[in-house]
């Protein structure tokens, strides 16, 4: 409640581990240097999926080590630089820079397990978003954006579940495959959504069901319609905003032009009493 | 036509039937049921696609019955609570919704029509859309937007009627499954329409008629012009209506210019009195 | 030029056969009935196209002449209405229509031509294009939307041909129904960029020039990027043009506001010619 | 620095060499013939990818270096019509059209670098471009939105990268050839983004991890939204950059609306003098 108070005595002390550690993670070097070092984490990570030689491998687990280790200071000098620590987990991006690092700490030497280790390097790559405020920017904006589409989800949530319903229904003697559960026949129904060889389902149930054509090329023209409604819907709200925000600045810079009338309301009033006393 | 007069009796005397189901169906907490029960309806129609155990499926059988009875009590709750009965029947969501209802009620026994009656009961999930306002919002206003695309869905389908007669005039030798008539051309050319394999429909004729991907090329320039045409008209219908909607606007809270003009002009004739009246 | 002056000779006399059929044809009744012959010829052709047994294969023999036939007539129904003949012919619509009405009426026997026959028929039915004014407009507006997109369509072909260039040269070897010349290689890029079946065609290039994905993923970049850089073109346009619009309408609504500062100058000399006096 | 100054010396000697090398160049007759030999160096590009009779391809050698002789003429007439020489290498498309001239000079006669020879004759019809204004206005504007997508494109390379080391981890041992390293991955993944066949992939590893379905639609939402989150930035941008200017407009055709303030208040304080005097 009270931070936003000046942290006076920091400041004037002689500067303290915590100061010290607050200039340093907002020094631009050392944020270049642990882009740097996320870089060569996602580099790491790439060389993995190729079939290196020993020495190459071994080198790469001293990285990975190396890495681990720097997360952690770094994270470290972050919190700690931090002055008012209750702060610190408020942001959402530093619970996430928190748990990849302590994450990461945990051996795991179980070969059923590695591939679980392995993934969660791979999350390490998304501290490039948490440490570039302009990513953050767009992912912030993007989730914002995610209410306004919430109930043209849902409404295609419902045209699919609806057909996926109709499709099982009918469609499953046909292609147990493609059709034999509501979730399967959703999927399915995706990938018609997405025009990926959806012709070959379509003729298949075709020489059962001669009219399910209707079926095919109604759930399209939903989905295509529902989808340019969600567009139109974002592009309209863009440019609402946009004209909002012109309004208020060009009202801010004119004056009302209800002043101009008062103005000359008064002026009449004093050419009155002028004609009055000539009387 | 006198609907909107104020149902003062109903009011004042202790509540009676209506005015009470009235209430309820006006109540959140109702209203959250309904749409569980529906939520509900759903989850057993999507279970019904999935193979089950005698058990369960008796179950199942049992929650179809106390749905539908339960939907007969909501419609019914919602028509008494009705104060006049006559607008029950001009929302189109309640016409709906009875049909709904009324169909679920008939019993189906017959193996045959046993597929028609789930199909019914799949429908009841559309009572999601017209119980929850803001979709059904959402579809009136894609169906306020139909007539809007009215004539370039007319120009799509002449493309569509031209194209088809001229494939299967030309390859309905070629490939009688995909071009045997106008009807099952035009499906082909939706198929082209949206990418799907048309390069293996265009290769095939191409054999016969070499110059065939013209017919291809120029169909898909024109459906894509076509498309991007009405696409732009609903952008600018939007944009459109923004601005007449922000045009009245300003011109609601300033005093219109002309006001200022009239001031001025009876300004000047008082001063001129004045300047007479000194000579 | 002077197809402007009313023609009031006409007007006065008793109706010429000119007077007449200028009202016959402005007639909605007589426009409707002109609808309905070309839904009926567009049936006809449609008809044709499915196996038909011989006495309705007359039925259309006898329904194509009397379409042909009515046509015919009234495209002359038109001519003679309109009052100044030179006009009649600046439409485009009016000779398309006269083009279509006139090659019908070439008989044509010969089995070769009889294709070409049909083909000629179906155009008929874009007479719907030139009879509903609605249509008209649409058409009209695409075509005056072509200009702005021209210089895009260029740089769009100048890619494709590179592309294609470089495609014949080093795929040429690879799969010669796809490479072979520069034209077949420009429909195989025209089928990359609508992305069917693109990495069927990609794989198979890549096992003797293992590099050559860049070249098709640079290709879909480049001509994404001019096709977005169109759709926005065009919205610009349609953005500036509205707003042009609006600024046009806003003018003329209100008294320039310089006409406010004349009259206020005005009345300032006013008072000061009275302060003059007061001395 | 002073490349702005007038050349007056120039102007009013006997035209110098490079005076009239400068008139020619910016003769609309020399462009329209220079653009004319660019269509037919990419004529002759075109006929060598059909198999041609000896005698037409030896013209096509000669064409050739008639072209070649051409362009290195025009350059020249261009270098030394230039004022200012330094200014000419600093336009990029000067630089572009000398390095194609001076690379298309070296001779080529070995059959492994014949193919190289070839395409740096393709890139002359980029020399389209590079002479005609409004494309060189299209492709600048392109190049200029660049940047601003620039996150966006991060962003996307972010997620790309991540799924594409997922998706080697797991499915790698399912099918070599599609996710055997993070390189092969990432273009397998783009192909997933144009809906390329991406349903053969997916059942090909959902035989081994059923839920593999989730990879693919997350990753598919994910660059959708990423993918529409651009055009909006885009189309906002257009939006803004278009009311900026009108805004601009506006307020230079108009006098500030304190102008009338002030004239008002002036004429308030006449007025007032008025009053006083009479007293």
């Amino acid at each position: 409640m009270t931070s936003n108070q000046p942290t006076v005595v920091d400041e004037l002390d002689p500067p303290s581990l915590q100061a010290r550690f607050h200039r340093l993670r907002s020094n631009k070097a050392f944020e270049l240097f642990v882009i740097g070092i996320i870089v060569f984490s996602a580099l790491v990570i790439g060389a993995k999926t190729y079939d290196i030689p020993p020495l190459i491998s071994k080198i790469i687990v001293f990285a990975d080590w190396f890495i681990t280790l720097f997360f952690l200071v770094e994270i470290t000098i972050r919190f700690i630089g931090e002055p008012r620590k209750r702060d610190f987990f408020r942001s959402a991006w530093n619970i996430f820079d928190t748990l990849i690092v302590v994450v990461s700490l945990v051996p795991i030497e179980d070969s059923e397990m590695a591939l679980v280790g392995r993934l969660i390097r791979v999350f390490r790559v998304l501290r490039m978003v948490s440490i570039i405020p302009e990513l953050r920017v767009l992912i912030s904006s993007l989730i914002k954006a995610m209410p306004q589409l919430g109930y043209v989800a849902l409404l295609m949530f419902i045209i699919f579940y609806i057909y996926g319903a109709i499709g099982s229904f009918f469609f499953a003697s046909v292609n147990e495959v493609l059709w034999g559960d509501i979730a399967i026949s959703m999927l399915t129904l995706f990938r018609v959504m997405t025009f990926e060889d959806w012709t070959d389902v379509m003729y298949e149930t075709m020489e059962h069901y001669p009219l399910s054509w209707l079926f095919y090329v109604s759930f399209i023209f939903l989905t295509a319609f529902a989808f340019l409604n969600m567009i139109i819907g974002i592009v309209v709200n863009v440019i609402e905003s946009e004209n909002r925000a012109r309004q208020i600045e060009e009202q801010g810079e004119q004056p009302a032009r209800s002043d101009l009338e008062a103005q000359l309301k008064q002026l009449q009033e004093s050419v009155n009493q002028l004609l009055e006393r000539q009387r």
